[in-house]
Formats: structure tokens, C-alpha cells, sequence
């Protein structure tokens, strides 16, 4: 592999972005960390955010620090809405994705009433159908309609254009698939349920922060998303949202709290909700972890999405280059789409000892990928912090992995929680 | 007001809690704080606790670390059990309050079908008004009855007795009130809605960790709390939720995820819940947040909840004959029980200036209370970390701002925001 390694060095020796790789904190030069589409690295300004934060704002301001935290879910969420195409005032910051999800199903399923069906398909997160599962409960009739992938790794428009019916209240799906990595064409998709009157919602988790998002230019209803992915927010930070302009006054969230109550320092006994986006919050939103989430936004803003989904698909490409000489030969298939405008930053590699191999990447090899069941490997490419020599070196080492059996020792029970 | 003084140094220097005050950070040692029962002080313990969580257990272990966040939330929750009179795995830590308690009023209405009564009173915090009235939306022929106090202090278990009839499927309130800090009899109450077969969900906010609750001596079936006010978890620290071992399974959360899947890593397409109280969660916690929780539940369990409340007894009652002496004359009036069997840790005071008032002493006394519409400023006592002499200085620095006429020069627009 020596002329990958060549290759990769000069690539990134040309790379614009190269030098972001220097804000985030690296304690270990050896670890080829290929799961930023799992849980981000950590900025190294987040450090000091956070404990400022808790040592200077809670420490000595203490409840008087609400005069300025109270804003701070609304500002990382304006940051965030120009980084996914959508106005001020679209987007907040709270919860997680999953609670967000049930938020805007049910406003979305309750302002179609005459209407019996979510559709969505199996490349969707599946806390996402969960949540689904679980708000259709309470609407007798109601049904969530799966679509299979043919392939489980594409879902073209066509398929969900020949689902789509007046029956359909809400199509949903992921953005970006978790698993294969597959791309939806959000402006086709969200035409199409149009066209039969049915609202849209994006999951963008495995989206933002990777590659451009243009909801307002798709026309997309809503969405929500994730920002300890691609927006480095930290392990479980914060959700966000996204409701159209339009759409705010018409559709209501089923969550009431005091967040979301127009003046909730009067203490009134009936809920009126306050104007716009902030309407969609609940309650007291965690400052700490909330807080922790700017300085990996700024780093996605400060290096343009345009530009990082450029080095994602010079990287990606590499990558599946690679595979194709050093892994296809030993058995490793690609479980994602090879054409890069319908895939996002990430890929998966399959292999029936998937889990084991997995296993021995991390223990044996410092490599972190992650295992996504039945029998995937998934590399994820975070062109902020990912250098192309990190991308040669997880073939070489997941190639070595493979030759030296070293995955034979590892049970092929229970894997890793990431 | 010299005899105050030599009073509350003599208590002070008897305190057998005393000690734990140089626990929390204290930056400015003239501040009088005494909002703990809005937001705790900072544990110093808990700027080392996050900073660790952020720098080396995300940055250096990464998506690794979730091995052992992933159980943090249970393990703090098992801490809290024992200041509430739960069992292990009765308590989990989770989301907000407002969200913790949408789950399990809708868990309860649907478990009693026909039953179409949430019974409240406007003691109440505002949050859970709201929020029930916005799971109620979805049930038509539902409705919340919220008593009406008659004095805005005490709500009498037999006012609750008289209301209450096979028509009520859930009597839910804050145990300790936010304003008058009215204490319910737990133990009443709950057996007078057991008496018609309506479930019970008690709102901790403002008991956990300023005196003992004891939810299964009380038969108690559900409850909710907050971390951040005498549990001291920082700004917006996720909240918990109690559910009876029975009952767990014949509840069903309408909010379900991938947190609550029964193996969630097997991404399987349809939800099976988790056993046990894990089934109540959601999506990925947001685990800074979480984290800071501990060093200050720790601080509690430390101290000995029962001691805890001895303090606060002496200190409200130290409070109250300060009033008398000093406060009432000049036309303040106490808005909260005199009988401390029936009163929680803060006391709120009633002026007409009040929010003017309450001004006057964050900006020119150093003092921090806070306000409560429309005329209460409520004074809250910690006695983790609040001096007999702190209660002292809280009550002259208000005399000298209403003597003084100081409050005149603000506004009476816009409460802030605490």
C-alpha cells in the first residue's frame, strides 16, 4: 500500500482545511478515529466554553447566568439554520432528535386528520420508527408504512413516489442513511409528497455539519437533527428542529412546558404559546451540555460546508478506491452507493465477521469505526479532522485485521454502545 | 437588628452542617444567595467531575466512552432513590420535568380509561399545568380540574378528599409548592386518591434533597423532580422520574426510542421496550449535563437528608421570627405556611412592591432572591450551604431596601428571568 500512503500525503499536504484538524484535541497521533458520525472529536475551545461555564457563569453568577443562557439554544440555532438552508427564526436548539421527532409527527399527523399514514423506510434510524410507532398509538387508524430497500442500500425517489397517496399524512425518513450512507434527494422527495399533499420531515443527523442542506430551497416542511455527530456538540449534546416559517402557527406540539409559554414569568395557569420557534421547546434546557455545542458549529461554519463536503467526497472516493484493490479481494463487500452525489460521508463495509473484525480494529489496530448490525463496518469520514493518511492507514490496518485473522479471538457476541 | 446577628453566629458556630458551605464555590463572599431552590450553587467538586467528562473521557476516549456513560444516568438515579424512599430501579435520570411528566400522565390516563379527570391545584408549578393540558388535547372528553387554594398558601388534604371520585384517573401536584412553599401531607393524599382508584404523581421539584420524602412508605405510584435546584446539578441538569416497580410494566410512555428499545443495538425496525424503568427514556441524554448531576447528589447524601431538613426547619423558623420582628412592621406579609410540618424550605413574602423590591436587592444589596408573581419574593434557604447569619443579612439588607425606598428608582416591567 505504499502508493496509497504516497498519494494520501500529498493530499493532504494540498488540503484547504487541513489545518482545522489542529482545533480539535488529539491525545493519541497513533488512533485512526473514523466514527465523527458516531460522537465528533472535541474541540479543543470547548474545553474552556464548558468550564467557563460552570466555574465563572453558574460558579459566580449563578441563577442570574439564565439572563443570558435563556438565549443561547436560540443563537447556536441560527448558526445552525445557515448551515442547513434554513431563515432565522426556523430552527431551535432543544431535546433530543427522538423527542423532537415526536413533537413534530404529531403536529404533523393532527393537522391532516382525514389522513392514515407515516411513510418512511427501513434505511430511517430506527429510534425514529419507534418514536413513530409510538405517537401512531394513541390515533386509531393510524399506520407507519416501512418501504423495503431493495438493495439495503438505495432507496430511489421512484419507489417513494410510487407510495406516496393521498392517505399519506407524513412522509419522514433520514436524510442521510445511518447505515449505508445513502443520500435522498431532498428536493425530488419532498416534491413528490407535496404532490399529493403530504407534509415532509427530515432527519438530518447523519446531514448537517457533512454536507450542504438546502431545506428551504426543497421546499421541506420540517426536520430535526443532531449535533454530536458532524457538529462535534459532544456525547449527547442538544438536538435541534426546524418548523418552515409558515407552518409554525399551524402546527401544535403536543409537549407543553414553561419554555414554550409566551410569558412564562407570569405564572399563568393556561398555556398560550408563545410566537415562533421557541414554541416548539418544553422545558429547562441542559445549559452545560447546550452550551458545549457552539464552538463545533463555529468550526463547521468557519470551514464551509460547501467546502467540507468537497474534501468528504475527495475522501470517500479515496476510500472506496482502496477498498476496491485492498479489501474487495479479501471478501469485504461495500454496503454503500458508490456514485458520491447519493451518499454522504460515510461508508460501510460488509463482511460476515463483521462484529469480530470490528473488535480487532479497536483493541488490536487503534482504529474506531463502529459495528452496525448485521454485518457492517462503518467508516465515517469527517473531512474537519479526517486526514486522507487516515483514511489509508484504517484500510491498511482493517486489511491487516483480516489477513492476520487477529479478528478469530473475539466473540461474536454483544457489541460495543457506540 | 444586633441581637439577630449574635443569634445567628451562636447557631452558626453550633451547626453541625456548617462545613459543607466550603464545598460549593462561593467567588464573592458578600452575595447573599438565597435562590438554591431555583439554582443550586456549584459543587467544586463538579468543575473537575465536567471537565474530565469533556477533556479526557469525550476527547481521549471518545465514542468509547458511552461503555460507561451509558450506565451514569441508573447510577445517579440509584442515588437519588435513596433520598426519595425509592428502590433501586424505580428511579431514572432523563430529560426534562415537563417531558418526564407528559410521559406519565399520559402512561396513567391510558392505563384508566374510563376515567376523564386530571386532578390538580394552583399551587402547582405552571409547567405541569401546561403540559397536561397539552396531553389532554389528545383525549377528548378529558379535562384537568385545578383546585383553587383558598388563602394562594395551604392546600388541606380534605379540600383534595372532597374533590376527588371514580371519575379522577390521576391526582398529580408538587409536593412542596413553588410559591407559598406549602408542604402536602404525601402520605393523605395518596390514600385518599387511592381511596377511588385514581394514581398519584408527585412533583419533587422543590422536596428532593431539602428534607426526606419517602414516595413507598407513602404507596406513591409515580413522580418526577428536578436536579438543579437542592440537588445542586448545575443549570438545566436533566431531570428524574419515579415509577413503582408494579407499575412498570403496566404503564406504557408514549415517548418511545432507541434508549428505551429493549436492545437497541440490534437496530431492529419495531420497538420492544426495555425492562424495567430504563423503558421510560428516550434518546441519546445529554451526558455533560448528566455528569455535573452526581458531585452534587453526592453532597446531599453526605449530609443526611434528615439533617438537611432539621437545618431548614431552624433556619425558616429563624426566617419567620426575623419577619416578625423586623419585616411585617414595614408592611411585609408572609406568604407561606407558619407551621413547619407543613412548609418546604423557602419562604416567599408578600409586599406590593415586590417585584420592585426584589430588584433592589440583586443590584444594590447583594442579595439574590427571586420573584414570583405578582407580589412574592421568595426567599430560599439551602441549608447545605446557607449561614444562620446569611438568613440574618437577607432579612436587614430588605429591611434597609424598603426603609430606604431604594427599589423606587426600577420598573415594574419584566421579572427576570429566573
Amino acid at each position: 500500500m505504499d502508493a496509497a500512503f504516497t498519494e494520501a500525503r500529498e493530499l493532504d499536504r494540498d488540503d484547504p482545511l487541513a489545518g482545522f484538524r489542529q482545533r480539535f484535541l488529539h491525545h493519541d497521533d497513533d488512533l485512526i478515529y473514523l466514527d465523527g458520525n458516531s460522537l465528533g472529536r472535541l474541540p479543543i475551545e470547548t474545553v474552556e466554553r464548558v468550564t467557563c461555564l460552570v466555574r465563572d457563569e453558574w460558579g459566580d453568577r449563578l441563577v442570574r447566568g439564565w439572563s443570558e443562557w435563556i438565549h443561547k439554544p436560540k443563537q447556536i440555532a441560527s448558526k445552525i439554520a445557515g448551515l442547513i438552508g434554513a431563515n432565522e427564526g426556523e430552527v431551535m436548539v432543544c431535546d433530543s432528535t427522538t423527542i423532537n421527532l415526536f413533537k413534530l409527527v404529531v403536529a404533523a399527523l393532527e393537522s391532516r386528520p382525514q389522513r392514515q399514514v407515516v411513510l418512511t423506510d427501513d434505511l430511517n434510524f430506527p429510534s425514529d420508527l419507534y418514536c413513530i410507532q409510538g405517537a401512531l398509538r394513541r390515533y386509531p387508524g393510524t399506520r407507519l408504512e416501512i418501504i423495503k430497500s431493495e438493495d439495503r442500500v438505495h432507496l430511489p425517489t421512484e419507489v417513494y413516489r410510487s407510495r406516496l397517496s393521498e392517505d399519506v399524512a407524513l412522509l419522514t425518513t433520514s436524510h442521510t442513511s445511518f447505515k449505508s450512507g445513502f443520500l435522498h434527494d431532498m428536493k425530488a422527495v419532498t416534491a413528490a409528497a407535496h404532490d399529493v399533499g403530504a407534509l415532509v420531515l427530515w432527519d438530518l443527523g447523519h446531514s448537517v455539519g457533512a454536507l450542504p442542506v438546502d431545506l428551504g430551497g426543497s421546499g421541506a416542511d420540517l426536520a430535526i437533527g443532531c449535533t454530536y455527530k458532524y457538529l462535534n456538540g459532544g456525547p449527547g449534546s442538544p438536538a435541534f428542529l426546524y418548523v418552515r416559517r409558515d407552518l409554525q402557527e399551524e402546527l401544535t406540539s403536543p409537549l407543553w412546558g414553561w419554555f414554550g409559554q409566551k410569558d412564562p414569568f407570569a405564572f399563568s395557569l393556561n398555556y398560550s404559546p408563545a410566537d415562533g420557534i421557541q414554541r416548539f421547546t418544553v422545558g429547562t434546557p441542559p445549559m452545560i451540555s447546550t452550551a458545549g455545542v457552539e464552538p463545533g458549529v463555529d468550526l463547521v461554519v468557519e470551514a464551509g460546508v460547501q467546502n467540507l463536503r468537497l474534501k468528504s467526497i475527495q475522501q470517500t472516493e479515496f476510500l472506496i478506491r482502496l477498498w476496491r484493490d485492498h479489501l474487495q479481494p479479501l471478501g469485504v463487500s461495500l454496503n454503500s452507493p458508490e456514485d458520491p452525489t447519493v451518499r454522504g460521508s460515510h461508508i460501510s463495509f460488509g463482511h460476515p465477521e463483521a462484529l469480530r473484525i470490528d473488535k480487532a480494529l479497536i483493541e488490536e489496530k487503534n482504529v474506531i469505526p463502529d459495528f452496525r448490525a448485521p454485518d457492517n463496518i462503518r467508516y465515517g469520514v469527517t473531512p474537519l479532522y479526517t486526514s486522507f493518511t487516515d483514511v489509508a492507514e484504517g484500510v491498511k490496518r482493517l486489511r491487516d485485521v483480516i489477513l492476520e485473522g487477529a479478528y478469530k479471538k473475539y466473540s461474536t457476541e454483544k457489541p460495543s454502545v457506540t
